[in-house]
């Protein structure tokens, strides 16, 4: 039986930064991932493979260079059982790694709901496996209709990148609430992100639920509760994902209340020597510390740079998940972080918010002008910044993680404005316009009115 | 007499801004801008109006829409005096307007050396009036030689732009220290810029002085300490601006050590009425609290906040000046904020660095991906950021006002490891390349192992 001092169970998002990260604070252990992909896509990059990078091939997270430049090994098999007590793994070809330290990152499964005809042919759940995108877009060159099922950020950037494939393809999104997007973004920008989509023709249908998918073998048809049928030769499946934890549960580690593996905020399991990051993980929230759904590839890396540098010596700690999100959706980036103003009024959290939009060049005669709106959420007790949502240049994509490291450092909207912001012509709006410290002075103002 | 509540004098970046805060703060009060230049420009648009935007009236603060949209009361003349007994100014029109609280952004003025030949026709310091910039435009066309004396930001923005406007010029730029952008920039930095400016055939010439300017009328050369004459039909002073305190001097105010109008921490001069912000006034760092010589837009905008919502209520203060940067050059981008770690290191305070540089898309076959590198530098005894500088993609513009906000902030290596950043393919690097991250999680690297 090989042994190593390390093992990590899972090579996307958790499970490379955690072996890196690994590597970096214990450059004397020997590590070892195990992975039961071969050809591991970047997870957020997968809607691009359809109608941009055209090649699952080409979206690969570089894990044999990865391991290479880290002295990191790596094994290519399905982790069937872990023995605990005598501190081995064994995989479904039939060998056994001994570890001293073990880390899961076992990621999430794609929620498949319990509809009638969901298991016909060209019904596809968005499965983390190049080899399986390729089926899909093999099936893509030969379909018509698409239907994508769920509004969420992979069921919008799947149906533009179906359109973006295929101009002629009828691609319509089924979305049970009012709005796509809705849990990440307040109405006005939820509004946006539809008007993106409708305008490449993309059909939306808000309030609807699919109650069958009909078929004859493949499917043909998706039936909703209103009674409308839409006819559909492929079907994507965008409705979320639940922790994937067969393992982990077979290996008799606890789940939590959002039914991960159960870890402390070191990340480690009721397993002395058992880690857990990513995914597959129980999480809280930053803000009030209640059990959180949020699987993102951000919070991933987040839990694998604590599980990787803990495994020896407690030196991180998790303190809870902020939701940080962003794409781009008709040539616009919308991005959010923290609260929406909508779910902190919900929770009767008082808030203030402040809104501020110009161009990001100045002037706007500069090259590569674009709008930028900027929403900034603050709590009025403690004037502290809870969320902001941005809409337009691709610069937001940056912004945002300003304001993802200002709501974990607590940042005032005094203190935002007060920050020195760098502008330039070519790259930001004036230092009069600027819309991150202009939107803080428009939540001051409001609270000094009130 | 015609009197008013609140007086700014200044319309530039932070004239403007400390009117439209004194507006937003003070509903009733009725407030006038008095500018002496008709046609502001944006200050750093100022050298793209040469290769890019090719009008200086398209480069223009809109200060008539903003003083119509903000109800204020927009003079043009020169402020010749200050009377602070009876509480008026005077204008070179002989009118007099009264004033209760009176905000100086007077900003700065070009440094003219007294060299010989320096008043030659065709020797143009970078003054801030569009009119004045349409003559330096009407004798570019007509050039043939330009010498641009200073390798700081003006200095490099206006070589590459002058090519950019006729590709036949021959551009030099002299440069007393043995690198460009040296005061903002560590070396490998400073190397880049000059890399990006050199491809478009601009001449660098380090380590020389400009001992003299020649010409009979107008500028035929110029002549260096080393002995070299370059030949020069335009000339452009780029070494840096002083304190426009003319009018505050005349008016008793005291200077403080940066030769600037004295102010406490709240903008407020000697004179209990009268504030000061922008340019023109005295300046401390946000490090140590020593006098700092920085010029800057978002100073500027930042200073006019505080003074503006101050006049009749403290309620705001300086906390110092960071200095954060950005521009392109060679369609990268070079931005950076707070110190360089060679100054840091000249200053005997420990650091310790990381760098680390991706692309800024995922897969690297999304379209638009452009490298971008980071370098962050920690105190070591705090273990706080102090400083950062970004080389490449456009995204850093933006990604410099959070390394911005994190220093203000006081954010540890720890802290801006851990905090959650949003990733997308069409925006950012990957979660596992994001660089920023990782290059704290580098320097923190390094601290473990030392």
């Amino acid at each position: 039986m090989k042994n190593y001092d390390i093992i990590v169970v899972g090579g996307s998002a958790a499970g490379i930064p955690a072996a890196t990260t690994a590597r970096k604070y214990y450059p004397n252990k020997s590590i070892c991932i195990i992975s039961d992909v071969e050809y591991i896509p970047i997870p957020c990059g997968i809607p691009y493979v359809f109608g941009t990078i055209l090649d699952p091939m080409k979206n690969l997270i570089p894990v044999t260079k990865i391991s290479e430049g880290n002295n990191l090994d790596l094994v290519i098999s399905k982790v069937t059982e872990i023995n605990r007590q005598k501190k081995y793994i064994r995989t479904d070809k039939g060998e056994d790694f001994g570890y001293d330290r073990l880390i899961l990152a076992t990621g999430s499964k794609p929620l498949v709901p319990p509809i009638k005809g969901i298991r016909l042919d060209n019904v596809f759940p968005v499965n983390k496996d190049a080899k399986y995108l390729q089926i899909i877009q093999e099936q893509l060159k030969k379909s018509k209709d698409i239907v994508v099922i769920g509004g969420g950020f992979i069921g919008a950037e799947m149906a533009e990148e179906c359109k973006k494939n295929n101009k002629k393809l009828n691609v319509s999104i089924i979305e049970m609430q009012n709005h796509i997007l809705k849990l990440v973004y307040d109405e006005e920008f939820c509004l946006l992100a539809e008007d993106a989509l409708m305008k490449q023709d993309i059909n939306l249908l808000f309030n609807e639920q699919v109650v069958e998918i009909k078929g004859n073998g493949k499917v043909s048809s998706v039936k909703l509760a209103s009674g409308k049928e839409i006819k559909a030769d492929l079907v994507i499946l965008g409705i979320g994902a639940i922790p994937n934890t067969d393992l982990a549960v077979s290996a008799g580690l606890d789940l939590g209340p959002t039914k991960g593996i159960k870890v402390n905020k070191y990340q480690k399991t009721v397993d002395e020597n058992i880690f857990a990051c990513g995914d597959c993980t129980d999480k809280f929230s930053f803000f009030d510390g209640t059990p959180s759904q949020l699987k993102l590839a951000s919070i991933a890396t987040m839990e694998a740079r604590i599980a990787g540098i803990n495994l020896y010596k407690i030196r991180r700690y998790n303190r809870g998940v902020v939701g940080c999100f962003s794409t781009s959706l008709g040539n616009n980036a919308f991005a959010a972080a923290g609260i929406t103003e909508s779910v902190a009024t919900l929770k009767c959290c008082d808030v203030v918010t402040g809104v501020a939009e110009s161009v990001n060049r100045h002037p706007g005669g500069m090259p590569g002008a674009a709008k930028l709106r900027v929403k900034l959420i603050f709590e009025v007790a403690s004037q502290k910044i809870i969320g902001g949502e941005l809409y337009g240049a691709y610069s937001a994509g940056e912004l945002i993680n300003a304001i993802s490291a200002f709501i974990s450092k607590g940042m005032t909207a005094e203190e935002i404005v007060m920050f020195q912001a760098g502008t330039h012509p070519a790259l930001t709006a004036s230092p009069i316009a600027y819309q991150l410290v202009n939107a803080a002075e428009m939540a001051l103002v409001k609270l000094d009115r009130a």
